[in-house]
């Protein structure tokens, strides 16, 4: 026992070994788990992916919003002068009625929390709120930052309606049926995909930024718009064609410049996320494919309307080509290859140009070319996606643009119909002789240029 | 003592397992400590937030430097054309001076180190300089991209002044008088707010983006001009105002929708920081509440000129109604609700289609409607701050007005008038008719377009 | 020994206190390692740093892709009118050609990871692809957004020879030109210095943004168009100089400020990364610094002229004096204080105005002014860099200027000549009085405004 002790008591020699190393590891750990909870609560309070993503939202709504400005150059542009003042105005006025009804139903109606008719339509609780600014939203992004990047899209949508009945319809007219379009049609159909509904989970119907979504029916709603109204006075007579040039070809080159830059936020910043490494990889994949199929669909036009036209190269077709090109890519941006955007675009930009005689031969009056570009082009681009997304099909995605198609007729019908009968939506042939500038909006828009 | 002396060594029978403990523990321990060091200095040493708000400021500002392009094409739209080049000369030289004087003397008085006549004016120690580059600046952001972003915000007041006074002043009278405003007036203004200083700290003023220290600055500077350099030729004869229409009306509405994107980093990146959630949530309301306050004021003055010209929709007003929403929420774009800036906005928009009379009442000349827009309504938005914000009195906040037009009023009518009776600020009655673009640039706007 | 054990015992009555240590620290240990664990998995795999660097390029790119817009508009404004639409078409055309070639060999040539020749040339593997798009990619950004930033780049180049050589080319060989530029000729100029190649390694050559590798590149093409392809007829008569004043002076005024605002994304993204303090800070210096020079190029021209033409300030000279002070710091936009920056851009804007009689005495007819800037502020602003960069020498800067030249003359003699000798450069004289908007592109401009 007296060895024993002595064992122990040896053993005890390193007693303080242990104390030291225990209690010191007891202080450091006190220091560490201290300085440990430190770095925990900055690290996942760090708002650093939250902020990516909002700013995905902010800077990719802001270059949308000035999409506004493109659509207004390129109508400006594309008018005859005596009308380049009303079409000007048309477009401040759409995007603030837009903005405006988008917010006081649209967007909780295209993201419903509760729906009826089986899913087919949300309920609105009324105008769409923040929330707490102080508290960080469970979706990873600033709640306001969705709402303003969702509103900038439904604006494009009501600017394509606007160039395809220029020149004729009245402002009023307009204005309303800019904002049923913007507070009820364009809504019910984004909740269908984006909102979740029907075409989402009964028919996994892709797209990614809006070739239907948006573009079509814009388009749709256009087309039924320009067979309502009827084609301008004069532009068919009998079975010939009278071009009606654009009074200001620059102003059309920088309204397809201003668009083209404004797509990189349209389809980047639809991607929704940037935080992860994965997410921001996407973003700049979809900023590659974006370009690249606006390249195919402006350099396909360009040699298509060279082929047709004996070697010259129509500006206004070059114009859509890009424009068809970006509409093309829009419904998926991200699983095509590069040189697949580039055939997805270029086939666009052909669609386009085809597309413009055959709208002529059914009398339908379209001044900026907006329905080749965004109906026939948001048609192409979302049917052709499920070459590249196997998540998507090609019978899924004929059901969301058949869908979208039938709805959009229908409702624009009924509106553009009830808006005939009642204030009327065609101005009167002295107006339109005269021009809108001078009826509508009292000034000319180049009161010192326009011949007689 | 034995049972003590075994119960001891019981206990020392667990040594070796606190040795092992405790040597375990510290070596895991100096592992441990180790990784979290070099964490620690990761996440420390992370540049995340600064990076983010450092974003704001450089993105917000390019956004900003573009309203210089948005007031160009405005102006440049709104005159006749015969002064259109000398307008667009005017805002790239007016754009180049205000950079050069803010960073000479204007940065540093308006956040001075040192004051003097009771903190009322800011003693400059000289240009303005970033510093260590590779230093992380303890104001959380790169300090260049403050410099920046305030300089953008000096070169917008300038531009006010530009519009009002157009197509009779002199170029280099003008240039000399935007120098003036840059380097020390409109310093001076932000020196008493946004500087710390007396309207800050005594009368708890609030001016989030500057409806006062930018708008009201640049509006009360236009109205001194305005009646010192006296109307256009022809403009006032008797009690008749003989309109003088707008050359470009499509070049104004693309000016319209560049000031209204680049509003979004005015009043957006005047949060200041973006790298939590509690300021990116802000940031993203404040987009949100700067739309909805520029829909505001485009409805409700699309609405008012409707009601006073029977239906026809005024394209300029429109405009105008979209800038004074903008100008009015630009106080205050955080603590508003949407409705609350819709109607913010939309009475600004009001307010501006009404005040357009009653200067040419007082036969003050306004070629584009600044006055209006950026004095009227920089003077509603700053009162109703204290409607929406707790922190603001309607008293503090009409003090804050009223000093600011008292200074701004005195100080350019000195400068104003020192320029008039030396060199001159108005053209020769020749040089108006024939239009300055001739008589003061020596090439014109349109040298193809133009009538007679 | 009593005493000894007795002192152990007291000893060892701490022994509880060592086991309650060292447990509990093992304990606590495991959950440390665990938190720590997961923090370190959180932090390390945290996308902050490469979302920040990624989102420079991405932004950065589409904003320098708007200057495609800045030259369009500042090219239309500054063509007749009877060309105006064909400078549009082709604006656009060439930013797509751009992006076709870059992608289908030039960036994998400018950054080759195979040359030959001794390096000088690079051997291109065929079109450019982003990988996988969930892999974090080594570089320290998302792939896309470099190949979307470098490809902006190259239109860049391309847009500065389409100014010089307008009103008399032919499309088609523009745009044949302009792939060789964009395929071959600018990616093997970058990839001697900025794909580290034999400028770099062997002479230390700095060009931050690209003075000489993009704007004297295009600056030399232009420069060998022009000879080649001839002035416009009737522009030099004898030794008398007729001039042809641009038909749109405002579209030109906004052009300029699209490629200032631009010029922000061309230089601060330049710096290639912004994720740390140090990047972003030498970014928003690069903003201040890129402001700067512009003030100096814009102020300096503005003196000069009106030193030289009596008080008149040319609005065309006080553009290019602009942009001249953007290309002059572009080679080194980082390193110069901000009144060096003010110097070497004024600088800059008095030798772009000295420059264009001097092209005017030897009959090369550029239209709008690119060779001044782009080349010949392109080489100054390459050689003043070594008086701000210590890693620079005059020398090294000399022979990137030089090498750069000769290669870009020769090559694109080569190009232009085998244009010019197989389907022709220049348009007929008919096709050159009549204007090309009706030659080669089949409609007007300004259909309605045009005078005769």
């Amino acid at each position: 026992m007296g060895q024993s002790i002595g064992r122990w008591i040896r053993g005890a020699a390193l007693l303080p070994v242990a104390l030291t190393a225990g209690v010191l590891a007891y202080a450091q750990e006190d220091d560490v788990a201290t300085r440990l909870a430190a770095l925990e609560e900055t690290v996942n309070g760090s708002a650093s992916a939250y902020v990516d993503n909002s700013y995905l939202f902010l800077i990719g709504g802001i270059i949308v919003m000035f999409m506004a400005a493109g659509f207004c150059m390129l109508e400006a542009g594309l008018v005859r002068s005596k009308n380049a003042a009303m079409q000007s105005t048309k477009n401040v006025l759409l995007y603030a009625v837009a903005g405006l009804m988008f917010w006081v139903v649209g967007y909780n109606m295209a993201y419903p929390g509760t729906t009826i008719l089986n899913g087919l339509l949300g309920v609105t609780p009324g105008p769409w709120s923040g929330g707490d600014l102080s508290v960080m939203s469970e979706a990873g992004y600033a709640p306001a930052s969705d709402w303003f990047f969702q509103m900038v899209f439904v604006a494009t949508a009501a600017s394509i309606v606007s160039g395809t009945v220029a020149e004729r319809v009245k402002i009023w007219p307009f204005l309303i049926f800019t904002a049923i379009l913007t507070a009820v049609i364009y809504p019910i159909v984004v909740s269908w995909e984006w909102g979740g509904g029907y075409l989402d989970t009964v028919w996994s119907f892709s797209d990614f930024a809006g070739s239907t979504l948006v573009h079509s029916v814009g388009g749709w709603a256009a087309l039924v718009g320009a067979i309502i109204i009827g084609p301008r006075t004069g532009k068919y007579i009998g079975n010939v064609v009278h071009p009606m040039p654009g009074s200001n070809i620059p102003l059309a080159a920088l309204g397809t410049f201003i668009l083209w830059f404004g797509w990189f936020g349209f389809n980047g910043a639809s991607q929704l996320a940037a935080g992860t490494v994965a997410d921001i990889n996407s973003v700049a994949q979809i900023f590659a494919n974006t370009n690249m199929a606006a390249v195919g669909g402006t350099l396909f036009a360009m040699v298509t309307t060279a082929v047709l036209y004996k070697g010259k190269v129509d500006a206004t077709m070059v114009f859509n080509g890009a424009l068809a090109g970006l509409v093309s890519i829009t419904a998926e941006p991200l699983t095509p290859t590069m040189g697949q955007a580039v055939l997805i675009g270029g086939v666009g930009g052909v669609l386009a140009v085809l597309t413009v005689p055959l709208l002529d031969k059914f009398k339908i009056d379209d001044v900026v070319g907006a329905i080749p570009v965004h109906l026939v082009c948001g048609i192409w681009g979302t049917l052709i996606v499920a070459a590249t997304n196997d998540g998507a099909t090609y019978l899924g995605q004929a059901v969301g643009v058949g869908l979208t198609g039938v709805f959009v007729v229908l409702a624009s019908t009924v509106v553009w119909l009830a808006l005939k009968f009642t204030i009327g939506v065609r101005c009167s042939l002295e107006a339109e002789e005269m021009g809108l500038d001078k009826a509508e909006i009292g000034l000319e828009a180049y009161p010192e240029f326009s011949r007689g």
